[in-house]
């Protein structure tokens, strides 16, 4: 899916090309009559943001994040501290190669996610944590900004790639939300390949749930950082799109969901305002609707997506005690990433040179 | 849970107990000095909207429903009408008694809920639709709007009333949203009992599953009517809550969970704004997240109960197609009932004398 970039196509978008106000230097034409100009001049207006039409390709945008928390850098090894870099650069190119041959924003988060899911590092698809039980269970959401699409899975205990279930959940089915055993199903009808559960065992994860349970009680910070990934973009088409996937909280117990998979908290798309993805304190994300949140604050109250980012996590979820952090883009393109924890493991990519990648 | 109104406090509502401005016909005092009427101005002025001080309790609303669709007035017998109204008349006036008795919001929603859920009439509890495999599968959720705390349980299959559940959840668990065999297992814990599969058996819903099956493929309009129940309602301290419970749809696949136990969709308290409980095509709900929608309108858009319940349905909703309603109170005490399907089973009661129960 991550397609290499369109090269051809990055070369097109020089000033040269510019089809209206096309200048061959040396060249001098014959004047024009003025009925032309005015022709011409109505062209131009009614095309007048159309950004191909004056040689500029529309904005493209992506963000991701690898999860948010008390990351401290004090502890981790620059090993480990290029391990993250490395993979959330992977993940940050391969959407925005997505984005740069004209793909779409759904494609582009999906392609992002996926291989944030397929790294062993990130709590999401490969290395997700365990639960109370020492199993797995995932979840995922991906949203459509064009028409408010939407799906998402909960508790999942055999899907390589949950995101790409949850796209199946909203491409085939005329539900949203499926969970746990009826998820597995429809992945079966669908053709998606299940994985044993051995799939999902990493050291690192089962040492995490030993001291988890060793502690007694759960408690988030214990377990170095929150877990989820996400990613949001804006495509050439104007569309933006969302996409986060988790394997929820160590040690976990009575089939809890989390905000990932729920539409509105964890992860939400509308291209009339943005796309967002959220990682941290879940519960306190579905509370105060904060994917929502956001984007209402921009709809309604007329903010930027910085300051509806800022004002969503230092106000609406501080106000509660939430902990954590989003990625937000908005339809210009603008990119927001707003956390209060120690840290969030994030990246930025867009078509004005921008390219980021972020962990404290 | 449902108590007997306090008569007696009442009686203490009429003008006459003013306690400030308290005036005894015939009776002449002596001139104040003017510092004692600054005094009293001053006191005046720190309480000016404290109702219990100018001898007016403060508001007090609810507002209910049983479902919205394709309610067909034609085809409804006059005893089956008779009976909607019975139970829809019982579970309003058994919330409105709590809050009567100085009792909470939320002990008002989770009172009117449970009765609604008791019934065998409504798609929630007891009278709960089959899914495809002919089990029943619940969902519930509630919100109290002081702290945005919430619990919600989905796809548990012995709980007699999901709604009190879904209260353990928030009132006893670090989390909100449970689900399946884990959500029965904090149940087991919490001592509450189950009930066994056949509890929610009816003959009428099994019917209902068969129509389904023989027709191949779902649709909600064939059933009659989209389920779930719901109750908000504002208590004389000020604060709202709302409460949500549902079987989902017949015939329903894949472990679907609808709108109803999410957070923000279904369900949502805020006492910045309002309380909210949708019944309808869940998924529709969901993908608008339309109870913090609502929500958002009256904080950042400064609009009325009655025309962002109007505006979410007629607008955010009609725009992807979706059906069903919603009631709203916000923290004045106003109530909007509005929906765009055929009907919606729903009551309304406040102090100020309101009290109605309709279906078309």
């Amino acid at each position: 899916m991550a397609k290499k970039p369109d090269n051809s196509r990055m070369t097109d978008s020089s000033p040269s090309t510019n089809a209206v106000g096309r200048r061959h230097p040396g060249h001098c034409g014959p004047r024009l009559p003025y009925s032309m100009v005015t022709i011409l001049a109505a062209i131009a207006a009614i095309v007048p943001l159309s950004s191909v039409a004056q040689g500029e390709k529309p904005m493209i945008s992506i963000a991701i994040h690898g999860g948010a928390g008390v990351i401290n850098r004090d502890v981790m090894s620059t090993a480990d501290e290029q391990a993250y870099l490395a993979d959330l650069g992977r993940a940050l190119d391969a959407g925005y190669e997505v984005l740069d041959s004209g793909g779409a924003a759904l494609d582009a988060v999906t392609a992002a996610v996926r291989i944030l899911e397929d790294s062993p590092q990130f709590n999401a698809g490969r290395g997700a944590v365990f639960n109370h039980e020492g199993i797995n269970e995932l979840d995922a959401s991906i949203m459509d900004g064009r028409q408010l699409r939407a799906g998402a899975v909960a508790g999942v205990r055999h899907v390589r790639n949950p995101i790409e279930l949850a796209r199946l959940v909203m491409d085939r089915s005329p539900h949203v939300l499926l969970a746990g055993a009826g998820a597995e199903e429809f992945a079966r009808e669908q053709g998606v390949e299940l994985v044993p559960s051995e799939y999902f065992y990493t050291k690192l994860r089962w040492r995490q749930l030993e001291k988890a349970r060793g502690g007694g009680k759960f408690n988030a910070a214990e377990i170095g950082y929150f877990g989820t990934v996400g990613a949001v973009a804006l495509d050439r088409a104007g569309d933006l799109a969302a996409a986060t996937s988790t394997g929820g909280t160590t040690n976990k117990r009575y089939g809890r969901i989390g905000d990932s998979p729920i539409i509105g908290a964890g992860n939400f798309a509308d291209n009339d305002s943005c796309a967002v993805s959220a990682t941290g304190s879940g519960e306190y994300f579905i509370r105060t609707v904060l994917g929502h949140e956001i984007s209402s604050l921009m709809k309604y109250r007329g903010l930027s997506a910085e300051a509806a980012a800022r004002e969503a996590i230092h106000g609406t979820l501080e106000r509660i005690g939430g902990k954590g952090g989003v990625i937000v883009v908005d339809r210009a393109g603008n990119i927001a990433l707003e956390f209060n924890s120690g840290g969030m493991f994030r990246g930025a990519r867009d078509s004005k040179g921008r390219r980021e990648i972020l962990i404290y």
